[in-house]
């Protein structure tokens, strides 16, 4: 396979697979070998008989990166992904949220290749998930994206391959982890700065913190769930959008006296036959299942056709999350 | 098929499949056709061309059963299964706390006669597992049961299809809906004898009220999960349980006063090697999520290898998500 990323989230994959090796085989019956890595700074590989993950891991910590590889390539990564050979893109880089780019185009390149695709980045599947999924069931290939919303918990693959015909008709969630963070360390007293500088201190935030503070990552995840779940065809910018960085410590301690509690909320809904997105702050009585739904936890929940409405909820995930709903896509892959 | 138990959930599962009919067969290449039914008292059917759903609902509401039906037969239910001719067997009789029976019975004659095993009853999994499986297993049979636990909320489907390679180290739930729906109207101030007497009026009370009050019906679905979900081999009779019969309103109200709440959870666990279950009334902190959780909603948390812990929440069930279950269990079957 081809990694696109070679971040956290992309060497915790590795981890995996290490990990792994021998349930891949006999769970699957196939081999994993990772015959190229495209990184942001560290440089491109590509060896044709197998890459060592263990090295990879270790180069990773270090200053050069991976310049003084023998396979190190000077190509870019969309030729990277032309020359890999591989029959798998694993797309982990990081996120734009303006176009879905460039993660739209290694997408449809490793598709015009005749490569399978999974993906955690949210960009692609917000942007351009109608025009992939086309072109991915043209060529007979896969298009799988567990990792997009709630990291590894199963939201894509509890509808299809367990909610059998059953129509999502809409749905509600607390997805933007970071946000939830913050909304909780001004409940507790510290103002937004304070608060926003403490989820910094994390890791959780955004390299761009608009990306959570506005809605951003909020916004793309609800045009993902619109776009899968609902049969929609949306892109972030349909969304309707309202982030938490309006929100003072005055209201939130406001809202707390009264027994009710600020939620960045997401919503998909249908009517008068359209399909709408919308991402905003909440007052919700604390009674309410989100509000126990805390520090980076998410939820969502689906109003379903038959099944009525059914939650699931991730507590405090870490990095491991991301990665585990890679491999089980790929698991998933290499059992069809 | 042939349907064992034609009570409200037998004929919701009918009224699904005369309104899906035409899906069923674009989803499955399959039809569907009801040729036996057992009943308690309505009396046992068998119509090897197919018995008329429409008619038989209709029937359930008369007096008299099927006793005038011309598909009436005077054979018990487990001659019924075997002369049925069915390929699947539908289990959905009455729960028989003690020991499973007669489903387990009923079962048993089906995979010997090579039928494949759909089971909303819990007796049986609670029970047989381990040895039912292990037939089915021998006989290429399958055994589902989505609806013994959470009704038609995918819990084995999530973990058997969408968790791939992520084992479950241990759980913990809200269970039984009823003893959550009196507890709630012991903290709205009705002494227990009242609150029991509100949830028979509102039909939520097994038969025999001390199935759903002294923890039998909990401590089956914690023995299900085990043994399927944890690989146990335990019964109803090794879940070290508690019921909520002995709480009193001042204890109840008394939590209250303090921000708490008693809810009667399940657990599984795994110690020194053995694995565990029990069922208890405890008092949880009003921020938690099972406390979020109320009137008939369940919620089960899955504590897993690879995803940390993950929840999921039917909230408010009617009989249909039970019927659902069934259904979506049909569908896998005729699937693969």
């Amino acid at each position: 396979m081809c990694l696109i990323g070679f971040g956290s989230s992309g060497q915790e994959l590795c981890r995996i697979l290490l990990e792994r090796k021998e349930r891949i085989t006999s769970l699957t019956g196939n081999k994993v070998e990772v015959v190229a890595v495209a990184t942001k700074s560290r440089g491109n590989l590509v060896d044709h008989s197998g890459l060592d993950l263990k090295e990879l891991l270790k180069l990773a910590e270090s200053k050069s990166g991976f310049h003084d590889h023998p396979s190190l390539v000077r190509i870019d990564t969309v030729d990277l992904i032309k020359e890999s050979g591989a029959d798998v893109l694993i797309e982990l880089s990081t996120l734009s949220i303006k176009d879905g780019q460039p993660a739209l185009t290694h997408i449809e390149t490793a598709l015009d290749q005749g490569m399978q695709i999974i993906t955690a980045n949210k960009g692609p599947i917000a942007w351009g998930y109608k025009r992939l999924k086309e072109k991915a069931d043209q060529k007979g290939l896969q298009l799988l994206f567990e990792s997009t919303v709630l990291d590894g918990t199963p939201v894509f693959n509890l509808v299809k391959r367990a909610l059998l015909d059953c129509r999502v008709e809409g749905f509600r969630g607390i997805l933007n982890s970071t946000t939830n963070y913050i909304l909780g360390k001004m409940e507790s007293g510290l103002p937004y700065e304070g608060a926003l500088q403490h989820a910094k201190d994390q890791d959780f935030v955004e390299a761009d913190s608009d990306l959570d503070t506005k809605g951003w990552d909020a916004a793309a995840k609800t045009a993902v769930l619109i776009n899968v779940l609902m049969d929609g065809n949306v892109t972030p910018m349909d969304i309707d959008r309202e982030g938490i960085d309006g929100l003072t410590l005055d209201q939130v301690q406001a809202a707390l006296k009264a027994n009710k509690r600020y939620k960045l909320v997401c919503e998909g809904y249908r009517k008068d036959n359209g399909i709408y997105g919308r991402v905003s702050p909440q007052v919700l009585d604390v009674a309410e299942l989100f509000c126990a739904v805390n520090a980076s936890s998410s939820v969502i929940c689906l109003q379903t056709e038959m099944m009525g409405e059914i939650c699931i909820v991730e507590n405090n995930p870490e990095i491991r999350q991301t990665a585990y709903g890679v491999y089980s896509d790929l698991l998933h892959l290499l059992n069809s």
